[in-house]
């Protein structure tokens, strides 16, 4: 019995993005589809991922829209923005359509300009773009960014069993929109109260929905930040709130998984920044140039900063000349300060995020780190200290070096645990920059405080 | 008028810890409930934040126990443990049983074996000792841990009236459970089926379950790790799915929240462990001395490493002494590769967590990195060797130093793409161990090939 899956060599079952290129090349649209079919989302996303960008944007046109929704769905929201922005607004328009609206928003806010106004322009539907282009101009982390637009109100004047008749007439589109509360609004849109799920079940369908809706229900802003929606959701248990415009008419609704997909979008920001990956997250996908002008981007400014702190060896280069053992402590010193530092760095953002510490209570920062600084400066001191003095037999050099280690910690666990505080008050993001800065600071000490310490004992080094 | 309002000073009202710590000593339970209970959950945070590990569990200790299962319940979790570890356990039992049993047993989990034996001991009801003692069994981010035990099943014979009676009598109970789905479950509490309850409410109340129910439903088993979880989820957008035992039997419920929940931990932990911060989160408040050894738990091993990497230069001692410009350019060049084989650290781990790539693709880092290395690596090593060139009016030096630094800065970023997949495919976190081996590397190499270099063309420096 010979058939296909015979004929499938097994480098090529986990290689699924070989057959896609081929459909691709052959423009045979349902052999994609099928290949596409046949994978789970994630295979999918790894399949994707092995394509070049235009292999990625050629399978999305070739594929029905309702298919390319779908996928697109699947992927990392800077590839499935970059496709759409690759293939013709008209194509994209029908993608877009088919995919619910919070994420054809977020893949939009993605776009550059002048490509995500080609799309809206496209659009089938002028409400749809308009709720589009509306919901794209808010930033993607306050309330107008993370709501859907998809909600169920009623008029103040309807009674349970009128509610409930409409949820179940139309109960698939509420299943969609996974509708926890009912909104009441009165004539002109102005929110007024909230009906549980359970209480309509719960109670005689002729009662006015008025009766037993909760009043002056708590609501967000459309302009309200991440922080502030993060201690609205944080300080009570709710499932989702309603969002209001300025003039308290209700215009979508946030939920609680929405601010908490933010939570962790923000953190992956933290930790790509702090390992110096800018503008959005990069995937080895993205055209190289593009990737390499962005690494740049972040290792320019690092050269100087680096070349400023090494100034510092040039200015002793007398003192290095007459022991140059010196130079093997160098880096070492540096570096296990710099350790030090970004430890502090790291709590430091920690308890920012978690509201534990305020941007101004340095002094905090100065007595907690401070002790600590100096207990494992002196520990670390003490080793490459004796490291130093019994590799030369010179109890100078393993002063001078321990010491500077053990200066340098202190400082640079102060300086660590600061830098944060400081930028977050002066509105830069602390894991972007707080590494740079503390590296610099740190390289800088420590090889004035090892060359410094050195020339004051020269005579007994040399 | 004079109140108790214009009496207290603003930093008074800024510093809400000193009025708890005074209402502590003074052994006032009432005083300092009343100022817990003006703070909001974000504010209470900070308080507990700024007394002492002592303090805290006082305070614990002298309100009532449903206070300080809500006060413990907003306090980071590593924090709560701790003060439950503290205080004596038959009051921490009177608070875990004030506490949703998900919550009791993540602390549970947090806590030392004997100290949350102890606890577990001191529980009234036998049943509840038993759930947590089985749900702090399963590790944290597992099915077994993520799950909670509180659900809605019915016996299969059930008709709809009965479900629905039911659910409207214990509305209290099961509104807290935030009940979005009923499960259907034989004599033996095997897991049949599903109900919607939008079905429940839009069917005749006479007609039996199994009628409406969805049957054959989509389960996780109890020991499901993290990966197959998020998998799961990924794949469908269940809200929540039913966790069954070995046998088939339903034994609680995971909800899509907490896998996400869970994912931002992971995320958190990535972040910490990256910057040296082991064993769980670290917070200022905790005692000195188990900050101090926990972070030179990290340290340690890194002095060692360093020491390995700085005997390269011991060994180019006679290089350097011919030209001591070169000890400027030893650092630059070691850390300005760091940063480049950071970048793509970062990019693996990401890509790795988003399953863009698999753990044995060394060749598409290979290929994807190495072009990028080269461009990235040409660029920098051109900019550092102009500079070291035109310093010391040398073109030796500049080539030495910027062919340095381009050979490194490419060598760099293969490490740093393939090492975070070596160590998953190794089983090691790669967040934790990355660092310090690309670190080491790139400093030894970076070292070498400046001082090698150098040497070869050592007439043309000195």
């Amino acid at each position: 019995m010979s058939n296909e899956a015979d004929a499938m060599l097994p480098e090529e079952a986990e290689r699924p993005w070989v057959a896609l290129g081929e459909g691709l090349r052959a423009g045979d649209g349902i052999a994609v589809t099928d290949g596409l079919n046949s994978l789970s989302p994630e295979e999918r996303r790894h399949a994707m991922a092995h394509l070049t960008g235009e292999e990625q944007a050629g399978i999305v046109e070739l594929i029905q829209a309702a298919d390319a929704a779908q996928l697109l769905g699947h992927l990392p929201e800077a590839q499935a923005a970059d496709i759409l922005e690759e293939i013709s607004p008209e194509n994209a328009a029908d993608i877009v359509e088919e995919m619910p609206e919070e994420i054809g928003a977020d893949l939009l806010r993605e776009m550059h300009g002048p490509e995500s106004e080609a799309l809206l322009a496209e659009l089938d539907d002028a409400d749809e773009a308009d709720h589009l282009r509306e919901l794209t101009s808010y930033d993607w982390d306050t309330a107008g960014g993370l709501m859907t637009h998809s909600f169920a109100a009623f008029p103040d004047g309807a009674k349970v069993g009128d509610v409930l008749s409409e949820l179940s007439e139309d109960a698939e589109r509420y299943g969609d929109m996974d509708v926890q509360y009912v909104y009441v609004v009165d004539s002109a849109g102005y929110l007024k109260g909230v009906l549980r799920l359970r209480d309509l079940v719960l109670t005689p369908r002729s009662r006015p929905v008025e009766r037993i809706m909760l009043g002056d229900p708590v609501s967000v802003g459309v302009n309200d930040d991440f922080e502030s929606l993060r201690k609205v959701f944080d300080d009570k248990s709710y499932i989702g709130l309603p969002v209001v415009d300025e003039s308290g008419i209700i215009v979508g609704v946030i939920t609680r998984q929405a601010v908490r997909e933010a939570t962790a979008e923000h953190q992956t920001e933290d930790y790509l920044h702090s390992a110096g990956i800018l503008g959005g997250e990069e995937l080895r996908s993205m055209p190289m140039l593009a990737r390499c002008g962005r690494r740049l981007a972040w290792l320019g400014p690092n050269i100087v900063l680096n070349l400023v702190a090494a100034s510092v060896i040039a200015m002793y280069e007398d003192t290095l000349q007459a022991v140059i053992a010196l130079a093997v402590f160098l880096p070492i010193v540096s570096d296990m300060s710099g350790c030090s530092g970004n430890q502090a760095v790291a709590v430091s953002i920690r308890e920012l995020t978690l509201g534990l510490i305020r941007p101004t209570e340095y002094m905090r920062i100065v007595w907690k780190e401070g002790i600590l600084g100096m207990f494992n400066g002196f520990v670390l001191g003490c080793l490459l200290g004796l490291i130093a003095g019994i590799w030369k037999d010179n109890v100078y050099l393993g002063l001078v070096v321990g010491g500077a280690l053990f200066l340098n910690t202190m400082l640079s666990v102060l300086l660590g645990g600061c830098v944060p505080l400081f930028l977050k008050k002066m509105k830069v993001d602390p894991a972007l920059a707080s590494g740079p800065i503390l590296t610099t600071c740190t390289d800088m000490c420590g090889f004035f405080l090892v060359l410094n310490l050195a020339s004051a004992v020269l005579s007994k080094l040399a």
